[in-house]
Protein backbone atom coordinates (compact mmCIF):
# COMPACT_ATOMS: atom_id res chain seq x y z
CA UNK A 1 0.00 0.00 0.00
CA UNK A 2 1.35 3.34 -0.95
CA UNK A 3 0.70 6.13 1.69
CA UNK A 4 2.24 9.57 1.89
CA UNK A 5 4.66 11.28 4.61
CA UNK A 6 2.87 14.14 5.03
CA UNK A 7 2.05 16.43 7.38
CA UNK A 8 -1.58 16.16 9.68
CA UNK A 9 -3.41 17.59 6.91
CA UNK A 10 -1.50 15.15 4.23
CA UNK A 11 -2.68 12.40 6.36
CA UNK A 12 -6.03 12.86 5.39
CA UNK A 13 -5.00 11.30 2.17
CA UNK A 14 -3.06 8.54 3.90
CA UNK A 15 -5.92 5.75 2.41
CA UNK A 16 -4.36 3.94 -0.64
CA UNK A 17 -5.01 5.91 -4.09
CA UNK A 18 -5.48 4.69 -7.21
CA UNK A 19 -5.78 8.06 -9.27
CA UNK A 20 -7.51 8.46 -12.05
CA UNK A 21 -5.02 8.33 -15.66
CA UNK A 22 -7.72 10.87 -17.61
CA UNK A 23 -6.84 13.64 -15.14
CA UNK A 24 -2.62 13.07 -16.21
CA UNK A 25 -1.17 15.36 -18.91
CA UNK A 26 0.03 13.86 -21.76
CA UNK A 27 2.64 14.64 -24.25
CA UNK A 28 4.93 13.11 -26.54
CA UNK A 29 7.75 11.35 -24.88
CA UNK A 30 11.38 12.38 -26.54
CA UNK A 31 13.20 9.20 -24.68
CA UNK A 32 12.69 5.67 -24.01
CA UNK A 33 11.68 5.58 -20.42
CA UNK A 34 14.93 3.66 -18.68
CA UNK A 35 17.36 5.81 -21.23
CA UNK A 36 20.46 6.59 -18.79
CA UNK A 37 20.83 10.20 -21.35
CA UNK A 38 18.47 12.66 -22.30
CA UNK A 39 17.35 12.40 -25.66
CA UNK A 40 19.82 15.51 -27.34
CA UNK A 41 19.61 14.55 -30.98
CA UNK A 42 16.82 16.81 -32.26
CA UNK A 43 16.94 18.88 -34.90
CA UNK A 44 17.86 21.82 -33.08
CA UNK A 45 19.72 21.89 -29.44
CA UNK A 46 17.06 24.75 -28.17
CA UNK A 47 16.82 28.35 -27.38
CA UNK A 48 19.11 30.01 -24.61
CA UNK A 49 17.66 33.08 -23.38
CA UNK A 50 19.90 35.16 -21.35
CA UNK A 51 18.27 38.22 -19.27
CA UNK A 52 21.05 40.83 -18.89
CA UNK A 53 20.36 43.29 -15.98
CA UNK A 54 23.21 46.10 -15.59
CA UNK A 55 21.15 49.30 -14.97
CA UNK A 56 18.12 49.83 -12.67
CA UNK A 57 15.52 52.66 -12.59
CA UNK A 58 17.13 55.35 -9.41
CA UNK A 59 14.37 54.63 -7.24
CA UNK A 60 15.45 51.34 -6.51
CA UNK A 61 18.86 52.08 -5.31
CA UNK A 62 20.60 49.77 -7.00
CA UNK A 63 24.12 50.06 -8.20
CA UNK A 64 25.26 49.30 -11.79
CA UNK A 65 26.12 45.95 -12.40
CA UNK A 66 29.57 46.57 -14.04
CA UNK A 67 31.28 43.58 -15.83
CA UNK A 68 27.59 41.83 -17.05
CA UNK A 69 28.17 42.46 -20.36
CA UNK A 70 31.21 40.35 -20.22
CA UNK A 71 29.20 37.86 -18.91
CA UNK A 72 26.80 38.14 -21.66
CA UNK A 73 29.35 38.04 -24.50
CA UNK A 74 30.97 35.24 -22.95
CA UNK A 75 27.85 33.15 -22.50
CA UNK A 76 26.72 33.89 -26.06
CA UNK A 77 30.52 32.54 -27.27
CA UNK A 78 30.08 29.31 -24.73
CA UNK A 79 26.07 28.89 -25.37
CA UNK A 80 26.64 29.21 -29.55
CA UNK A 81 29.40 26.56 -28.96
CA UNK A 82 26.87 23.98 -27.38
CA UNK A 83 24.58 24.43 -30.00
CA UNK A 84 22.03 26.70 -28.61
CA UNK A 85 20.41 29.31 -30.34
CA UNK A 86 21.06 32.15 -27.93
CA UNK A 87 18.68 35.65 -26.77
CA UNK A 88 19.96 38.54 -24.93
CA UNK A 89 17.32 41.21 -23.05
CA UNK A 90 18.60 43.83 -21.87
CA UNK A 91 17.69 46.02 -18.47
CA UNK A 92 13.94 44.51 -18.88
CA UNK A 93 11.38 45.75 -16.46
CA UNK A 94 9.62 43.05 -14.76
CA UNK A 95 6.55 42.75 -17.16
CA UNK A 96 8.36 42.29 -20.12
CA UNK A 97 10.80 39.52 -18.43
CA UNK A 98 7.57 37.56 -17.49
CA UNK A 99 5.93 38.17 -21.12
CA UNK A 100 9.27 36.91 -23.14
CA UNK A 101 9.24 33.99 -20.41
CA UNK A 102 5.22 33.23 -21.39
CA UNK A 103 6.06 33.44 -24.84
CA UNK A 104 8.48 31.09 -24.70
CA UNK A 105 7.41 28.67 -22.69
CA UNK A 106 3.81 28.67 -25.04
CA UNK A 107 6.01 28.03 -28.19
CA UNK A 108 6.69 24.72 -29.93
CA UNK A 109 9.90 23.19 -29.04
CA UNK A 110 9.07 19.96 -30.71
CA UNK A 111 12.27 19.96 -32.77
CA UNK A 112 14.60 21.07 -29.40
CA UNK A 113 16.60 18.95 -27.47
CA UNK A 114 15.98 21.33 -24.19
CA UNK A 115 15.88 25.33 -23.10
CA UNK A 116 18.08 27.26 -21.42
CA UNK A 117 17.56 30.58 -19.29
CA UNK A 118 20.19 32.74 -17.62
CA UNK A 119 19.92 35.45 -15.55
CA UNK A 120 22.30 38.21 -14.35
CA UNK A 121 20.94 40.96 -12.01
CA UNK A 122 20.76 41.99 -8.56
CA UNK A 123 19.19 39.54 -5.94
CA UNK A 124 18.16 38.95 -2.42
CA UNK A 125 16.89 35.81 -1.09
CA UNK A 126 15.41 34.13 -4.17
CA UNK A 127 14.06 37.37 -5.57
CA UNK A 128 15.17 39.19 -8.55
CA UNK A 129 15.04 42.17 -9.55
CA UNK A 130 14.25 43.65 -13.11
CA UNK A 131 14.93 47.14 -14.42
CA UNK A 132 11.81 48.02 -11.85
CA UNK A 133 11.27 46.06 -9.95
CA UNK A 134 11.51 42.62 -8.59
CA UNK A 135 10.39 38.86 -8.89
CA UNK A 136 10.41 35.52 -7.29
CA UNK A 137 13.38 32.93 -9.01
CA UNK A 138 10.22 30.39 -9.25
CA UNK A 139 8.41 32.41 -11.58
CA UNK A 140 11.08 31.79 -14.25
CA UNK A 141 10.62 28.01 -14.42
CA UNK A 142 7.04 27.46 -13.35
CA UNK A 143 5.85 28.00 -17.14
CA UNK A 144 7.81 25.14 -18.13
CA UNK A 145 6.63 22.40 -15.85
CA UNK A 146 5.69 19.56 -18.76
CA UNK A 147 1.85 20.06 -17.85
CA UNK A 148 1.81 23.56 -18.83
CA UNK A 149 4.95 22.99 -21.64
CA UNK A 150 4.18 19.39 -23.34
CA UNK A 151 6.51 20.01 -25.79
CA UNK A 152 9.42 20.18 -23.40
CA UNK A 153 8.01 17.86 -21.35
CA UNK A 154 10.83 14.43 -21.04
CA UNK A 155 13.57 17.29 -21.84
CA UNK A 156 16.28 19.46 -20.08
CA UNK A 157 15.01 22.70 -18.52
CA UNK A 158 18.18 24.51 -17.35
CA UNK A 159 18.48 28.00 -15.29
CA UNK A 160 21.45 29.63 -14.16
CA UNK A 161 20.67 32.18 -11.67
CA UNK A 162 23.85 34.92 -11.22
CA UNK A 163 22.19 37.10 -8.27
CA UNK A 164 22.75 37.54 -4.61
CA UNK A 165 20.56 35.87 -2.50
CA UNK A 166 21.32 37.43 0.58
CA UNK A 167 24.48 39.86 1.61
CA UNK A 168 26.09 37.32 4.09
CA UNK A 169 29.90 36.83 3.29
CA UNK A 170 31.69 33.61 3.29
CA UNK A 171 35.69 34.19 4.88
CA UNK A 172 36.03 30.31 4.12
CA UNK A 173 37.99 27.77 5.21
CA UNK A 174 41.79 27.97 4.87
CA UNK A 175 42.73 24.55 3.92
CA UNK A 176 46.26 23.08 4.69
CA UNK A 177 47.29 20.42 2.76
CA UNK A 178 50.67 17.95 3.13
CA UNK A 179 49.42 15.97 -0.34
CA UNK A 180 47.91 16.18 -1.68
CA UNK A 181 22.37 4.26 -24.40
CA UNK A 182 19.94 4.56 -25.73
CA UNK A 183 18.18 2.40 -27.77
CA UNK A 184 14.74 1.43 -29.98
CA UNK A 185 12.33 0.22 -28.00
CA UNK A 186 8.38 -0.63 -29.02
CA UNK A 187 5.63 1.66 -28.30
CA UNK A 188 4.72 2.83 -25.01
CA UNK A 189 3.94 5.08 -22.33
CA UNK A 190 4.80 6.16 -18.40
CA UNK A 191 4.37 9.25 -16.76
CA UNK A 192 6.68 11.19 -15.58
CA UNK A 193 6.52 14.19 -12.38
CA UNK A 194 5.63 17.16 -13.76
CA UNK A 195 8.56 19.03 -11.96
CA UNK A 196 10.98 16.16 -13.21
CA UNK A 197 14.08 17.34 -15.89
CA UNK A 198 14.59 21.02 -14.47
CA UNK A 199 17.90 22.08 -12.86
CA UNK A 200 18.61 24.69 -11.36
CA UNK A 201 21.92 26.24 -10.62
CA UNK A 202 22.40 29.66 -8.33
CA UNK A 203 25.76 31.27 -8.10
CA UNK A 204 25.19 30.86 -4.40
CA UNK A 205 23.79 29.66 -1.70
CA UNK A 206 20.54 31.08 0.27
CA UNK A 207 21.62 34.38 2.56
CA UNK A 208 24.95 34.83 0.84
CA UNK A 209 26.57 37.09 -1.76
CA UNK A 210 27.79 36.58 -4.98
CA UNK A 211 30.70 38.40 -6.39
CA UNK A 212 31.41 40.09 -9.86
CA UNK A 213 34.49 40.79 -11.42
CA UNK A 214 33.86 44.57 -13.05
CA UNK A 215 36.48 43.59 -15.98
CA UNK A 216 35.76 39.85 -16.40
CA UNK A 217 32.67 39.22 -14.67
CA UNK A 218 30.56 37.47 -12.28
CA UNK A 219 32.96 34.22 -10.69
CA UNK A 220 29.82 31.96 -11.49
CA UNK A 221 29.54 32.48 -14.78
CA UNK A 222 33.05 33.69 -15.45
CA UNK A 223 33.94 29.57 -14.19
CA UNK A 224 30.76 28.57 -16.34
CA UNK A 225 31.68 29.65 -19.64
CA UNK A 226 35.06 28.23 -19.11
CA UNK A 227 34.11 25.10 -18.15
CA UNK A 228 31.67 24.97 -21.56
CA UNK A 229 34.17 25.41 -23.73
CA UNK A 230 36.39 23.48 -22.31
CA UNK A 231 34.55 20.30 -21.33
CA UNK A 232 31.08 21.17 -23.16
CA UNK A 233 30.73 18.56 -26.03
CA UNK A 234 31.76 15.08 -24.02
CA UNK A 235 30.97 15.44 -20.38
CA UNK A 236 27.75 15.20 -18.97
CA UNK A 237 25.94 18.42 -17.53
CA UNK A 238 26.03 17.34 -13.82
CA UNK A 239 30.13 17.20 -13.63
CA UNK A 240 30.91 20.04 -15.29
CA UNK A 241 28.45 21.82 -12.96
CA UNK A 242 30.50 20.31 -9.98
CA UNK A 243 33.52 21.43 -11.97
CA UNK A 244 32.13 24.56 -11.80
CA UNK A 245 31.52 24.54 -8.15
CA UNK A 246 35.38 23.91 -7.50
CA UNK A 247 36.40 26.94 -9.63
CA UNK A 248 33.74 29.31 -8.27
CA UNK A 249 34.93 27.80 -4.63
CA UNK A 250 38.30 28.30 -5.18
CA UNK A 251 38.51 31.05 -6.98
CA UNK A 252 37.94 33.94 -3.82
CA UNK A 253 40.86 35.57 -1.92
CA UNK A 254 39.71 36.43 1.77
CA UNK A 255 36.15 35.60 0.34
CA UNK A 256 34.43 32.69 -0.45
CA UNK A 257 31.59 31.84 -3.03
CA UNK A 258 29.89 28.60 -3.08
CA UNK A 259 27.41 27.95 -6.19
CA UNK A 260 24.29 25.07 -5.74
CA UNK A 261 22.67 23.33 -8.00
CA UNK A 262 19.42 21.80 -7.56
CA UNK A 263 18.70 19.02 -9.90
CA UNK A 264 15.56 17.43 -10.40
CA UNK A 265 17.00 15.86 -13.73
CA UNK A 266 16.65 12.16 -14.25
CA UNK A 267 18.69 11.24 -17.14
CA UNK A 268 22.37 12.44 -18.06
CA UNK A 269 22.68 16.14 -19.91
CA UNK A 270 25.50 15.73 -23.01
CA UNK A 271 25.38 18.67 -25.12
CA UNK A 272 27.81 16.39 -27.99
CA UNK A 273 28.18 18.41 -31.04
CA UNK A 274 25.15 18.65 -33.45
CA UNK A 275 27.49 17.47 -36.26
CA UNK A 276 27.61 14.20 -35.08
CA UNK A 277 23.98 13.30 -34.91
CA UNK B 1 37.29 44.68 -9.24
CA UNK B 2 34.96 42.36 -7.27
CA UNK B 3 31.64 43.12 -6.34
CA UNK B 4 28.71 42.09 -5.03
CA UNK B 5 25.26 41.34 -6.89
CA UNK B 6 23.19 42.40 -3.67
CA UNK B 7 20.32 44.06 -2.58
CA UNK B 8 20.34 47.68 -1.45
CA UNK B 9 21.70 46.62 1.76
CA UNK B 10 24.24 44.44 0.33
CA UNK B 11 25.22 47.49 -1.76
CA UNK B 12 27.18 49.00 1.35
CA UNK B 13 29.40 46.23 0.56
CA UNK B 14 30.30 47.09 -3.01
CA UNK B 15 33.79 48.74 -2.28
CA UNK B 16 36.63 46.86 -3.43
CA UNK B 17 37.06 44.17 -0.12
CA UNK B 18 40.15 42.75 0.75
CA UNK B 19 39.29 40.76 3.42
CA UNK B 20 42.04 40.36 6.64
CA UNK B 21 42.90 36.45 6.20
CA UNK B 22 43.23 35.87 10.14
CA UNK B 23 39.62 35.98 10.12
CA UNK B 24 39.05 32.98 7.70
CA UNK B 25 38.98 29.45 9.77
CA UNK B 26 41.69 27.48 9.46
CA UNK B 27 41.58 23.12 8.44
CA UNK B 28 43.59 20.62 7.48
CA UNK B 29 42.97 20.05 3.76
CA UNK B 30 42.25 16.51 2.66
CA UNK B 31 43.01 16.90 -0.96
CA UNK B 32 44.76 18.63 -2.86
CA UNK B 33 43.36 22.19 -4.48
CA UNK B 34 42.47 21.57 -8.08
CA UNK B 35 41.46 17.69 -7.60
CA UNK B 36 38.28 16.50 -9.68
CA UNK B 37 37.56 13.79 -6.93
CA UNK B 38 37.37 13.84 -2.56
CA UNK B 39 39.67 12.06 -1.41
CA UNK B 40 38.11 8.64 -0.08
CA UNK B 41 41.15 7.12 0.63
CA UNK B 42 40.94 7.68 4.25
CA UNK B 43 41.13 5.39 6.96
CA UNK B 44 37.26 5.00 7.85
CA UNK B 45 34.98 5.75 5.23
CA UNK B 46 33.05 7.80 8.58
CA UNK B 47 29.65 7.18 9.86
CA UNK B 48 26.26 7.12 9.10
CA UNK B 49 23.47 8.24 11.05
CA UNK B 50 19.72 7.02 10.31
CA UNK B 51 17.20 9.04 12.24
CA UNK B 52 14.22 6.74 11.84
CA UNK B 53 10.57 8.02 12.87
CA UNK B 54 7.73 5.43 12.64
CA UNK B 55 5.71 6.45 15.78
CA UNK B 56 4.79 9.39 17.13
CA UNK B 57 3.49 11.51 20.22
CA UNK B 58 -0.51 10.86 20.14
CA UNK B 59 -1.13 14.39 20.23
CA UNK B 60 0.65 15.03 16.65
CA UNK B 61 -1.80 13.59 15.83
CA UNK B 62 0.53 11.43 13.15
CA UNK B 63 -0.22 8.36 11.71
CA UNK B 64 2.41 4.89 12.33
CA UNK B 65 4.71 5.38 9.52
CA UNK B 66 4.56 1.87 8.74
CA UNK B 67 7.16 0.84 6.11
CA UNK B 68 10.11 2.56 7.66
CA UNK B 69 11.93 0.02 9.19
CA UNK B 70 12.38 -1.69 6.03
CA UNK B 71 13.74 1.52 4.34
CA UNK B 72 16.26 1.23 7.74
CA UNK B 73 16.72 -2.45 6.60
CA UNK B 74 17.54 -1.48 3.36
CA UNK B 75 19.86 1.31 4.13
CA UNK B 76 21.57 -0.55 6.95
CA UNK B 77 22.74 -3.44 4.37
CA UNK B 78 23.31 -0.72 1.40
CA UNK B 79 25.35 1.77 3.26
CA UNK B 80 27.79 -1.07 5.28
CA UNK B 81 28.40 -1.99 1.93
CA UNK B 82 29.51 1.05 0.78
CA UNK B 83 31.85 0.95 4.02
CA UNK B 84 29.95 3.36 6.43
CA UNK B 85 29.71 2.64 9.99
CA UNK B 86 25.96 2.59 10.25
CA UNK B 87 24.26 3.45 13.13
CA UNK B 88 20.75 3.74 13.68
CA UNK B 89 18.06 6.02 15.68
CA UNK B 90 14.71 5.15 16.67
CA UNK B 91 11.15 7.62 17.13
CA UNK B 92 13.52 10.06 19.24
CA UNK B 93 12.48 13.06 20.63
CA UNK B 94 13.63 16.60 19.38
CA UNK B 95 16.54 17.38 22.00
CA UNK B 96 17.88 14.09 21.23
CA UNK B 97 18.39 14.41 17.49
CA UNK B 98 19.76 17.52 17.56
CA UNK B 99 21.90 16.58 20.55
CA UNK B 100 23.44 13.39 18.76
CA UNK B 101 23.80 15.36 15.48
CA UNK B 102 25.95 18.17 17.67
CA UNK B 103 27.55 15.15 18.94
CA UNK B 104 28.70 13.87 15.41
CA UNK B 105 29.60 17.17 14.36
CA UNK B 106 31.76 17.36 17.43
CA UNK B 107 33.52 13.97 16.65
CA UNK B 108 37.33 14.07 15.70
CA UNK B 109 36.73 13.08 11.89
CA UNK B 110 40.19 13.24 10.78
CA UNK B 111 40.51 9.62 9.80
CA UNK B 112 37.04 9.39 7.41
CA UNK B 113 36.42 10.18 4.12
CA UNK B 114 32.61 12.01 4.67
CA UNK B 115 29.96 11.92 6.78
CA UNK B 116 26.42 10.62 6.03
CA UNK B 117 22.75 11.71 7.77
CA UNK B 118 19.40 9.80 6.90
CA UNK B 119 16.57 11.00 8.05
CA UNK B 120 13.19 8.85 7.90
CA UNK B 121 9.82 10.72 9.10
CA UNK B 122 6.80 13.12 8.62
CA UNK B 123 7.19 15.99 7.34
CA UNK B 124 6.30 19.53 5.78
CA UNK B 125 7.86 21.82 3.94
CA UNK B 126 11.35 21.74 5.20
CA UNK B 127 10.40 20.97 8.50
CA UNK B 128 10.83 17.10 9.99
CA UNK B 129 8.44 15.59 12.76
CA UNK B 130 10.45 14.00 15.77
CA UNK B 131 8.55 11.93 18.49
CA UNK B 132 7.29 14.95 19.97
CA UNK B 133 8.16 17.99 17.86
CA UNK B 134 9.45 19.29 15.16
CA UNK B 135 12.47 20.84 13.70
CA UNK B 136 13.94 22.41 10.42
CA UNK B 137 15.67 20.40 8.33
CA UNK B 138 18.66 23.05 8.22
CA UNK B 139 19.32 22.32 11.47
CA UNK B 140 21.05 18.81 10.40
CA UNK B 141 23.81 20.06 8.15
CA UNK B 142 24.33 23.79 10.11
CA UNK B 143 26.94 22.22 13.03
CA UNK B 144 28.69 20.37 10.07
CA UNK B 145 30.19 23.88 7.86
CA UNK B 146 33.87 23.79 7.53
CA UNK B 147 34.23 26.85 10.42
CA UNK B 148 32.63 24.59 13.04
CA UNK B 149 33.58 21.09 11.98
CA UNK B 150 37.17 21.68 10.96
CA UNK B 151 37.46 17.70 10.89
CA UNK B 152 35.13 17.22 8.00
CA UNK B 153 36.38 20.38 6.01
CA UNK B 154 36.86 19.62 2.49
CA UNK B 155 35.02 16.55 2.57
CA UNK B 156 31.94 15.18 1.17
CA UNK B 157 28.92 15.77 3.78
CA UNK B 158 25.81 13.74 2.47
CA UNK B 159 22.39 14.11 3.69
CA UNK B 160 19.30 12.12 2.52
CA UNK B 161 15.71 13.24 4.13
CA UNK B 162 12.92 10.93 3.36
CA UNK B 163 10.06 13.10 4.30
CA UNK B 164 7.43 14.81 2.94
CA UNK B 165 7.47 18.84 1.60
CA UNK B 166 3.76 19.21 2.07
CA UNK B 167 0.43 17.83 0.89
CA UNK B 168 0.23 18.05 -3.01
CA UNK B 169 0.49 15.76 -5.54
CA UNK B 170 1.61 15.19 -8.76
CA UNK B 171 -0.38 13.34 -11.52
CA UNK B 172 2.20 13.54 -13.72
CA UNK B 173 2.57 13.83 -17.20
CA UNK B 174 2.03 10.71 -19.13
CA UNK B 175 4.69 10.21 -21.98
CA UNK B 176 3.80 8.42 -24.97
CA UNK B 177 6.66 6.94 -26.92
CA UNK B 178 7.03 5.52 -30.77
CA UNK B 179 10.76 5.37 -30.30
CA UNK B 180 13.70 5.91 -27.91
CA UNK B 181 16.58 6.19 -28.69
CA UNK B 182 44.57 12.42 -7.32
CA UNK B 183 47.67 13.27 -7.37
CA UNK B 184 50.33 14.32 -5.03
CA UNK B 185 51.58 17.44 -4.13
CA UNK B 186 53.84 20.22 -2.71
CA UNK B 187 52.41 22.18 0.68
CA UNK B 188 49.75 24.98 -0.26
CA UNK B 189 47.23 26.61 1.26
CA UNK B 190 43.57 27.56 -0.46
CA UNK B 191 40.90 28.89 0.62
CA UNK B 192 36.88 26.88 0.45
CA UNK B 193 33.37 28.15 1.09
CA UNK B 194 32.02 27.06 4.50
CA UNK B 195 29.44 25.74 2.65
CA UNK B 196 31.21 23.64 0.38
CA UNK B 197 31.06 19.65 0.29
CA UNK B 198 27.34 19.66 0.74
CA UNK B 199 24.99 17.05 -0.93
CA UNK B 200 21.17 17.36 0.65
CA UNK B 201 18.83 15.46 -1.09
CA UNK B 202 15.05 15.47 -0.72
CA UNK B 203 12.84 12.23 -1.95
CA UNK B 204 10.56 15.11 -2.84
CA UNK B 205 10.42 18.93 -4.25
CA UNK B 206 9.22 21.96 -1.82
CA UNK B 207 5.12 21.65 -1.19
CA UNK B 208 4.86 18.07 -2.16
CA UNK B 209 3.73 14.58 -1.19
CA UNK B 210 6.17 11.56 -0.37
CA UNK B 211 5.37 8.31 -1.09
CA UNK B 212 5.86 5.50 1.35
CA UNK B 213 4.86 1.35 0.52
CA UNK B 214 4.12 -0.20 3.76
CA UNK B 215 5.44 -3.43 2.59
CA UNK B 216 8.73 -2.33 0.58
CA UNK B 217 9.51 1.15 2.06
CA UNK B 218 9.43 4.46 0.76
CA UNK B 219 9.98 5.12 -3.24
CA UNK B 220 13.07 7.12 -2.79
CA UNK B 221 15.02 4.71 -0.36
CA UNK B 222 13.96 1.36 -1.92
CA UNK B 223 15.58 3.05 -5.35
CA UNK B 224 18.21 4.66 -3.68
CA UNK B 225 19.85 1.56 -1.83
CA UNK B 226 18.66 -0.48 -5.05
CA UNK B 227 21.59 2.13 -6.62
CA UNK B 228 23.81 2.22 -4.08
CA UNK B 229 23.83 -1.88 -4.15
CA UNK B 230 24.02 -2.23 -8.06
CA UNK B 231 26.76 1.00 -8.75
CA UNK B 232 27.39 2.08 -5.01
CA UNK B 233 31.34 1.09 -6.04
CA UNK B 234 32.35 2.31 -9.47
CA UNK B 235 29.73 5.26 -9.89
CA UNK B 236 30.15 8.82 -8.71
CA UNK B 237 27.58 9.98 -6.56
CA UNK B 238 25.76 12.78 -8.30
CA UNK B 239 25.38 10.21 -11.30
CA UNK B 240 23.74 8.03 -9.36
CA UNK B 241 21.03 10.31 -7.50
CA UNK B 242 20.69 10.92 -11.07
CA UNK B 243 19.60 7.12 -11.56
CA UNK B 244 17.58 7.55 -8.21
CA UNK B 245 15.76 10.15 -9.52
CA UNK B 246 14.49 8.23 -12.82
CA UNK B 247 13.73 5.58 -10.61
CA UNK B 248 11.58 7.08 -8.48
CA UNK B 249 10.39 9.25 -11.31
CA UNK B 250 8.98 6.32 -13.25
CA UNK B 251 7.63 4.46 -10.06
CA UNK B 252 4.23 5.52 -9.44
CA UNK B 253 1.34 4.29 -10.82
CA UNK B 254 -1.22 7.18 -10.96
CA UNK B 255 1.03 9.47 -8.96
CA UNK B 256 4.35 10.79 -9.39
CA UNK B 257 6.91 11.80 -7.00
CA UNK B 258 9.97 13.55 -8.04
CA UNK B 259 13.08 13.91 -5.76
CA UNK B 260 14.93 16.77 -5.37
CA UNK B 261 19.02 17.02 -5.25
CA UNK B 262 20.42 20.19 -3.86
CA UNK B 263 24.65 19.87 -4.64
CA UNK B 264 27.67 22.17 -3.53
CA UNK B 265 29.96 19.29 -4.19
CA UNK B 266 33.10 20.58 -5.39
CA UNK B 267 34.48 17.19 -7.02
CA UNK B 268 33.15 14.19 -7.42
CA UNK B 269 32.28 11.84 -4.98
CA UNK B 270 33.38 7.86 -5.37
CA UNK B 271 32.65 5.22 -2.99
CA UNK B 272 35.64 2.42 -3.91
CA UNK B 273 36.03 -0.17 -2.07
CA UNK B 274 38.19 0.12 0.82
CA UNK B 275 39.77 -3.22 -0.28
CA UNK B 276 41.43 -1.54 -2.53
CA UNK B 277 42.81 1.29 -1.59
Amino acid sequence: MDLTDANPVGNQLQTPVQAPRRKTSRAECPVDRDSPVYNMKHRRRGKAYIFNHECFDPSLGLSKRVGSSTDVSNLQIALYGLGFQVFGFNDLGVCDVRKIIQQLANEDHSECDCVMVVLLSHGENGKIYTYDSVYHSDELWFPFTSDKCPSLAGKPKLFFIQACQGSKMDKGTLMQCDSAKERDSVVEEYSIPTLADFMIAYSTVPGYASWRNTENGSWFIQSLCHIFKEYGKYEDLLSMMTMVLLKVATLGKGYAQIPCVTSQLIRRVYFYSKMNV
